[in-house]
C-alpha cells in the first residue's frame, strides 16, 4: 500500500489542507495502515477501523486543542493519534515505553481527558463546556461515546445533567450495535429501531401534511403537533432527556458527515449526533467478528489468523469459567452475571452451558452487583464477573447491598494485579485493599489455576460475599483434578526454613516460591513461605506459629502497599511483639506504565528476581 | 386523635379485613400518627407522609412478604414498617437499639431488600424477578422509586437490563418532584411536561380519529400510528426502554390507586406505574417546606418549629460552606459540586453568594466526580461536596478520571465517621482507606472547624487531588480567624510526654487530647498527642521523632481499622524496629449499630473514655 497522503500528515494543519474530495483516500490509507500495523503487535483495531471517517471529519472541521475532542473509553482513538501527530509512534503502541492505548493527557495535548473505562466522556465533555462557558470563551466541545457506553449509567447522569441546562455540546453516538460484545438492553433494541426506521423522516412529513389538512381540530392538533414533532423524529428518548437529536447518518460518508457535522457545530444548546458505522470496517475478519477483533494480539494480516503461542496452559479465565459450569451442572442455585463482557470473563463458556443462567447486563456494574443481591435475596448463589478494574465502579453496591445484608455473592475479580499492554487504567492493583476492609466480606486468590477451582468450590460453601481474585493470562498447567474446598481461613505452608518468613499472596507465590528456592539452592539459606490464600480471614495462627523474633518478615502481594494484606500482617506481628527485618513487597503508591505483564512486574521488583534480590537483602 | 383503627392493623391480615370505604380514616390515623409520633424524636417524616396511601393499597392488594416490595432509599417506609406489625416499635425508630430508619433484611420478612442510599430498587426487584422466574414461582415483585432516586445512574442500568427482557416487574414511579431537594436535569422537567399535560390522554383520542378519518394515507399512516401510539401516550421515555408505561395516577385517591394497582399486578413484563404524591401531605410546615422536612430533629407538632438547641457551635457543614464561598469570592476558579444535597453539603450557603459557581447534579455522584474533572481540566478548581457514605458511588471515577490524571479536584466528605441515627448504611468509615490508597491523592482530616477552614485553603494550594473528611454535627465553638494554609504533610504536636505516642485522626483528637489529658493529671503520666492533619502524606518525620522503643504506641481514626492510617503507622514502626504496647483503636471489622454518635462511639470504644481506658491497659 502506498501511505503517501497519510505520510504527508504530521498534525490537524496538514489535514486541513486536504481538498474534501481527498479524503475517503486518506481514510483508504489509514484504514490499511491501521490494519498492518496492528498485525505483528496487537491492540484495539476494530474500534478504531470503525472511526477512521468520523475522526477524519472531525479534524477536519474542527481545531484541536482548541476545540476539545472526548473519546469515549479510547480504544477507538487510533486514528485520532494519527492525523494528531502520533503516526511515528503508532507501530510502538501499547508496547513498553510506547504510546497508551487509550487517550492520555500527559501524551499529547489533542487529549484533553483521558479514558480507557467507559461511559464518561459526556461527564467530562460537560464540565469542560461549563468551565468554558464560565470562563467565557466559545470552543467546541465533543464526546464521541458508543452504542454501548451509553447504558453506563453515569453517561445517563450526564445526560440528565446537561440536558437540564443550555450550555454548548455535541454528543456524537458512535453506534455500532457493539460495545465489545453484543449490545444488550432495551437502549439497544431502541437505537435499531431507530436505525430501521429511516422512513421516519417521511413518517414526520406524512404527519405534518395531515394535521395541515385539518384546521378544524386545530386546538387539540397543535398540542399533538408539539410532540409529533418530536415524537415522531427518531431521537424521541433523547430530546426528551433535553438533547437535539439529529441522525441517523451514515458514519462512513464523508457527504453526509462533513455537513451535519458543520451544522450541529453551529447549534447551542446540549446536541445529539448519531452516527452508525461498522465495527472493523475496511478488514473482514474484524467486521465478521467484531467481539473477537475488539483488542487482539498478532494475527496474520492477509487471513486474518492470530498467531498462537503453542501449547500454553489454560487461562485462569477459562478455568474459572469451565468450573463454574461445573457447579452449576450440580447446584441450580448458580447462576453467572457479567456486564458487556461475556467474551473477556469467560462466561461465553458458561452461557453455552447454561443459558439461561448466564445474564450480560451491559456496560452496568453497578446494577450488576445489586441485580444480583436480588438474585442472591431470592436463594441463589450468584457469581458476579468483573475485572478487577471495573469493579471499582460498584464500589458502593457491593458495601451497601451485599455486604451489608451479608448476601452469598462471590465477586470473580479476572486481571487482579498488573494487566500488561492496557496500562495504569485497567490495573487491578486496589481490589485487595478495597475488598479486604469489608464486613463480612471473604477474600481468596489463588496460587496457580487448580486453587482457584478450589476456591470457587469452597465459596460455595460460604453464607457470606466473596471475592477471588486472579491474574490476566495463562496459569501453570497444573494438575486441575483435585475440586474439594478449602478449609476457610487457612493458609498453605509451602516450604519450611529458619532463615525467615514469607508470606505469598495468590499471583505473586509462584514467584515467590522461586526466589524462595533460589536463596535455598545458591546460599543455604532455608525460609518458610506461606501461601496466604485467604486475604480475608487472615490465618493469624499459622503466621504467628512460623513468625520468629529477629529473622526477616516478608510480604509479597500484586496490589497497592497502603490498605494491602501485608499492612494487616504488620500489625499482628506488631501486636505479638515481633521485630525483625521487615519488607512489603507491593505496588508503590504511583500507577503503572503499560507494558508486558513481565515488564511491569519486572520493574516493580514483584518478579522472582526482584523477590529474590529482596530476600537477599533482607538476610544480609 | 383516636388512632383506634391504626392501633387493629397488626400486620396485613388485619389490613385485608378492612372494607375499602375505611382505607382513607385509617390513612388519616397513620398520618396524624406519624406526625405526633415522630414529634418528639426527629425521623423522615415527609417522604412517609407522602406515600401513605400508596403502602395502604400495596399491601391491601399484595401479600407480603410472600410478595416483594422494595423501597427505594427506606425513608419513606415507615407506613410500610407500620402495617408489617412494626407499629409498636415506631416511637423508637432510628434510636439506640430501636427500629431501623430505613428498610432492613434483619428486622422483617417484610424487608426483602433493606436500603439506604438511592437509586438501587429497581436492580434489586430485577434480581428478585429473575430469581423468581427461574425457580418457577408466581410471586409478584414490585419496587417503589421516587422521581429523584430515578436520576441515580444505576436505576437507569437496570431499567435498561430488565426493559430489555420479558420478567414480570412492577416499578412505581413516586413522583413528588423532590429528592430531598428539588430535582435538577432533564428527567425532572420531563416528568412535570407528563403530569402536567394529563390532556395527552384527550390528545391521543384526536389523533386516532385524525388517522381513521384517512384511510387514503394508510400505508404511511399506519406506521405514524403505530409510533403515535407510544408517543402521544405520556411516558415515551418509558416505553421506549422497553417497560408499559401507565400514569399519572393519583397517589392519594385511594379510588384511582386500588383499580390501577390492580390491573398492573395482572400485567406480564415490565411495567411502570407512575404515581403523583406529595411530599409531607397532611403537615403543613413539611408540605410547604418538604427539603427542612426531609429528615429532621425534633419539632413542636403544633406550629412545626423545629426544637433547637440554643447555644451550639457552628457546624462543620456549615463552616465549610461559608469558608469556600469566602475562597471563592477570592479566586473565580473554585467551583462548588453537589449531588442532590445541597441542603445537606451546606452549598445552599455557597450557592447564594455564587449561584453561577454552584452545581446541583442531581443523584449522581459518579457524573459528579468525572464533571469535576472535566471542569479541572478546564483550569477550574472544583470543590465536590459529597457526604463520605456516598463518595463510594464514585470510587472508580476518583480513580479513572481524578487521580490517574492528578487533576486538581477537591473531595468534601461530610459525615465522616460515625453518623448516628441513620445507622451503617451511612456511616463514612471507609473513607480513610479508600482514598489514601491512591496514587496522587491527598488526605486530610480536621481536628475542629478551625483546622476544617485552614484545610481547605490548604487544598487551594495543592494541584492535584485531595480529600478533606470531616464529622456530622457541630464543631467546637473554637476561634475560626487562622486562614493561613497548613504545611503540607506535616502533623501537629499537641502535648508532649515521655510515656509514650499517641497519634489521633481528625474527629478523633478532641477526644484523644482528653484522655491524654486525664491521664496526666489522674496518673502523672504524660504522653505526646501527634494530631495528624494530613492521613496522606504521612508525617514520618514527626512520627519517628516521637517513636520510642518500648513505650506505647496508639493510633485513634474514626473509621475501620483494615486499610486505615494505623495501619500505616504500623508498617513504618516496624520497619524503624520499633516494639513495644501497640494499640489502633479505630472501628472493628462490623457494620455499627444506630443511635446518637456519643452512643456509638462509646461502644466502639472510641469516645474519651474509652480512648483513656486503653491508655491505662497500655501503661500499666
Amino acid at each position: 500500500m502506498n501511505y503517501a497522503l497519510l505520510n504527508s500528515i504530521h498534525g490537524t494543519a496538514d489535514l486541513k489542507r486536504l481538498r474534501p474530495d481527498q479524503l475517503p483516500e486518506l481514510a483508504s490509507q489509514m484504514r490499511h495502515y491501521l490494519i498492518e500495523t496492528l498485525a505483528p503487535i496487537g491492540g484495539h483495531l476494530g474500534a478504531g477501523l470503525g472511526v477512521v471517517e468520523l475522526t477524519i471529519a472531525l479534524h477536519y472541521l474542527l481545531n484541536s486543542p482548541r476545540d476539545k475532542i472526548i473519546w469515549d473509553v479510547g480504544h477507538q482513538a487510533y486514528p485520532h493519534k494519527i492525523l494528531t501527530g502520533r503516526l511515528p509512534g503508532m507501530p510502538g503502541i501499547r508496547q513498553y515505553g510506547g504510546l497508551c492505548g487509550f487517550t492520555k493527557r500527559a501524551e499529547s495535548d489533542h487529549d484533553p481527558f483521558g479514558a480507557g473505562h467507559a461511559s464518561t466522556s459526556i461527564s467530562a465533555a460537560y464540565g469542560m463546556a461549563v468551565g468554558r462557558d464560565l470562563s467565557h470563551q466559545d470552543h467546541q466541545v465533543v464526546a464521541v461515546i458508543g452504542d454501548g457506553a451509553l447504558t453506563g449509567g453515569m453517561a445517563f447522569e450526564a445526560m440528565n445533567h446537561a440536558g437540564g441546562n443550555n450550555n454548548k455540546l455535541l454528543v456524537i453516538l458512535n453506534d455500532n450495535e457493539m460495545s465489545i460484545a453484543p449490545n444488550v438492553g432495551a437502549m439497544s433494541s431502541y437505537l435499531a429501531r431507530i436505525i430501521s426506521g429511516r422512513s421516519y423522516t417521511q413518517a414526520k412529513d406524512t404527519a405534518k401534511r395531515i394535521l395541515e389538512k385539518l384546521p378544524g381540530a386545530l386546538d387539540a392538533a397543535k398540542r399533538v403537533e408539539e410532540h409529533v414533532k418530536g415524537m415522531i423524529t427518531p431521537g424521541t428518548l433523547f430530546e426528551e432527556m433535553g438533547f437535539r437529536y439529529i441522525g441517523p447518518v451514515d458514519g462512513h460518508d464523508f457527504d453526509h458527515l462533513l455537513p451535519t457535522l458543520q451544522n450541529c457545530s453551529r447549534l447551542n444548546g446540549p446536541t445529539l449526533l448519531h452516527v452508525v458505522t461498522r465495527k472493523g470496517l475496511g478488514f473482514s475478519p474484524a467486521e465478521e467478528d467484531p467481539e473477537t477483533w475488539h483488542g487482539l494480539g498478532p494475527y496474520d494480516v492477509k487471513t486474518g489468523e492470530p498467531f498462537k503461542s503453542s501449547g500454553q496452559a489454560a487461562s485462569y479465565t477459562q478455568v474459572f469459567a469451565d468450573m463454574l459450569a461445573d457447579m452449576a451442572d450440580a447446584d441450580d442455585r448458580v447462576v453467572a452475571i457479567t456486564a458487556a463482557m461475556p467474551g473477556g470473563t469467560g462466561l461465553t463458556r458458561f452461557a453455552a452451558r447454561h443459558p439461561d443462567r448466564c445474564f450480560d447486563v451491559g456496560i452496568a456494574e453497578q446494577h450488576a452487583v445489586t441485580f444480583a443481591g436480588g438474585l442472591a435475596a431470592s436463594g441463589k448463589r450468584p457469581y458476579v464477573a468483573i475485572y478487577s478494574t471495573f469493579m471499582q465502579r460498584a464500589y458502593d453496591q457491593i458495601i451497601h447491598d451485599i455486604c451489608i445484608q451479608n448476601l452469598p455473592v462471590t465477586f470473580c475479580l479476572d486481571r487482579a494485579g498488573i494487566v500488561g499492554a492496557d496500562g495504569a487504567t485497567h490495573t487491578g492493583m486496589f481490589d485487595l485493599a478495597f475488598m479486604r476492609n469489608l464486613p463480612n466480606m471473604t477474600v481468596m486468590a489463588p496460587k496457580d489455576e487448580a486453587e482457584l477451582r478450589r476456591m470457587l468450590v469452597t465459596s460455595l460453601t460460604i453464607d457470606g460475599p466473596v471475592a477471588i481474585r486472579y491474574p490476566r493470562g495463562h496459569g501453570y498447567g497444573v494438575s486441575i483434578e483435585d475440586s474439594s474446598p478449602l478449609p476457610v481461613g487457612h493458609a498453605e505452608v509451602l516450604t519450611e526454613g529458619d532463615s525467615g518468613l514469607v508470606i505469598a499472596v495468590g499471583s505473586r507465590v509462584h514467584d515467590a516460591l522461586q526466589a524462595v528456592e533460589t536463596l535455598r539452592s545458591e546460599h543455604g539459606r532455608a525460609m518458610t513461605l506461606l501461601n496466604l490464600r485467604f486475604i480475608k480471614p487472615l490465618d493469624e495462627q499459622a503466621i504467628m506459629i512460623h513468625l520468629k523474633s529477629g529473622q526477616p518478615l516478608i510480604i509479597v502481594e500484586e496490589g497497592v502497599a497502603a490498605g494491602g494484606a501485608g499492612q494487616q500482617i504488620a500489625v499482628l506481628a506488631l501486636q505479638h511483639g515481633w521485630h525483625g527485618p521487615f519488607a512489603h513487597i507491593a505496588m508503590p503508591d504511583a500507577f503503572p506504565a503499560h507494558g508486558t505483564q513481565a515488564e511491569i512486574l519486572r520493574d516493580l521488583g514483584l518478579d522472582a528476581a526482584g523477590i529474590l534480590s529482596r530476600l537477599r537483602q533482607l538476610i544480609a
